[in-house]
């Protein structure tokens, strides 16, 4: 079956174990996903028995030429009413939209049709991949991993971060990549100690941290890896820094297997930071999910609810920044799996 | 001033032209230009009197670098509730936000916390640029328009789609720009009759059309550009439908001015494809705004009841589609001036 009619029947069973009769979708990414379609300003009715799309006239004929599985509908007016209109007509009892996902102005108008309200359907179904598209993935996470062995040693005294950055660019696309994943932070000095750095043109000096945070897009799937080290020779405080974060990424990986909660994996990761007394520095969760989109669920972090699923792919990135003195950041893409996890970024 | 302090303070007057006390805002985009800080989860309150964005604690200190005209505020939790707690904490009686920007779950936890539905003050200041920005905007459309006489020569029978995608690509970076602008179109033969088709790895062949519809991001600007042309010896079909859109075109442009109304400038460009008895085939708007975003208020279409304004910066794109055929588009990026407009892509 093609990939993108197994989701809508995927979706399709996940309606039912929910006891909905369908869903309304508005995002181009989860109507790509489950059509293979990318165009904006679509509109998405699933029911249990159905799909279709709502499009500007000027899409249908390209839609018919590679979907079969879903009904193209020809609306270049109102499409978030007209699929609610299906909907009615239709007669569904309990249909829904997620309202983390939809602007304000369809969700209400949906919501005064008597659409209910009902987060994570299709974040469930995205956040475990398969066949084609962990295929992609591991291959976005793989030429992400090379282009760290072949830009790394050509970082030197006197290069901008912007002109790393744009190196990452050249090489990663030269494999393959469309581009970069997200706004990449290349980061020298005390720039590696913002975890969200804006890539600058300031020029690397000896005797500095260097800390990349990077990734590519390949086939609409993004990687995420993060190397730091010290340029030059590096002081005890960086090695000790270092040697912590290298630890808790370590007990974050290890922590890793379908079944786990994602927080445990976050209590793994920091509780060895906690421990050597860096608690306070490490700002943010230890990972997320990734896949169409560079933040999706699970998130791997304290608050979260999720438990890892064989299948999902997620980042384990614990760091301590220390302000206005150097950052250390470590991070891998990893597929979940049975037994623990695939590190898809590794280096070495 | 600062331009972001500039432009809050614009939008201070926005709000009380219409009465308002305060706008909430929670698109990336939109802090961003307020304030130059591109940061994901953050949200904004703008007071007559005052500005406050709230952040994920971790961005604090970088944010405080860099922005004196907005206060930050650390919250991990709900950064929504948080700026609602504020809202009413400074005893606000008129605050809204925009409901086609935000998601339906924070507009709804601001709607129930008393606040306005109230939709385009952003986007009426985003639509009219000025200094630096106009010239980012410049710069990105003179980038895509010298791409143009560099790859051109280049597309020769034989050559796929997305060979041609990349070379785009990898020229319009070597002069500066960051990436494409959005999904870029390579079209050859009956391909060229999609509005939206997807670069595949479709070779060229001999007499047969060529579309490109690209551009590049250049300072966080947009450009948008389209030519067409046929490979080899254009029959006589195709110069016929090329002279209508050329037409088409040419008034499009001719219509652009201060003041004048955007329906206007579709209607001038449709006029002429209609009255050439082709107007079933013209199955798109005639453009839209260009800037921070690839699509962005103004429309330029029929429905569209903005009227233009020096500074405003919108495409001209009129094309004929004839489906399995080939299709003919033409499209430049231009700047709206008092007596005309400024054409920013211009190729020759």
């Amino acid at each position: 079956m093609n990939i993108h009619a197994k989701r809508i029947k995927d979706l399709q069973l996940l309606l039912k174990q929910h006891r909905l009769d369908g869903l309304l979708l508005g995002r181009t990414l989860e109507i790509g996903y489950f059509t293979g379609f990318h165009l904006d300003d679509c509109v998405m009715l699933v029911t249990r028995a159905g799909a279709w799309v709502f499009m500007p006239r000027m899409f249908v004929e390209q839609f018919k030429e590679t979907v079969t599985f879903a009904a193209p509908v020809a609306e270049d007016l109102d499409r978030a009413g007209r699929a609610l209109a299906k909907a009615k007509e239709l007669k569904l009892k309990r249909f829904a939209f997620e309202p983390d996902a939809e602007t304000y102005s369809r969700g209400s108008a949906w919501r005064k049709g008597g659409a209910l309200e009902h987060n994570g359907l299709t974040g469930a179904l995205r956040a475990v991949k398969e066949g084609e598209e962990i295929e992609a993935l591991r291959k976005s996470c793989r030429i992400a991993a090379k282009a760290f062995g072949l830009v790394r040693p050509r970082i030197k005294t006197g290069r901008t971060e912007m002109s790393v950055y744009r190196e990452l660019e050249d090489v990663m696309q030269a494999m393959g990549a469309k581009g970069p994943s997200f706004d990449m932070i290349v980061a020298f000095g005390p720039n590696s100690a913002k975890p969200h750095h804006a890539t600058s043109e300031r020029r690397l000096k000896n005797n500095e941290a260097v800390l990349l945070d990077y990734g590519c897009l390949y086939g609409h799937y993004c990687s995420d890896i993060t190397r730091t080290w010290f340029h030059g020779r590096a002081p005890e405080d960086f090695k000790k820094v270092y040697a912590i974060v290298a630890a808790a990424h370590k007990a974050g990986l290890a922590a890793v297997r379908a079944g786990v909660n994602a927080n445990a994996v976050d209590a793994a990761a920091r509780g060895l930071i906690v421990d050597a007394g860096y608690g306070q520095y490490f700002t943010h969760g230890t990972g997320h999910g990734v896949g169409l989109e560079i933040h999706e669920f699970p998130r791997v972090n304290a608050p979260s609810q999720a438990v890892l699923r064989a299948g999902m792919a997620v980042t384990v990135e614990p760091g301590i920044y220390l302000h206005g003195r150097f950052g250390v950041r470590i991070e891998d893409s990893v597929l979940v799996t049975k037994t623990g996890c695939e590190i898809l970024t590794r280096t070495n």
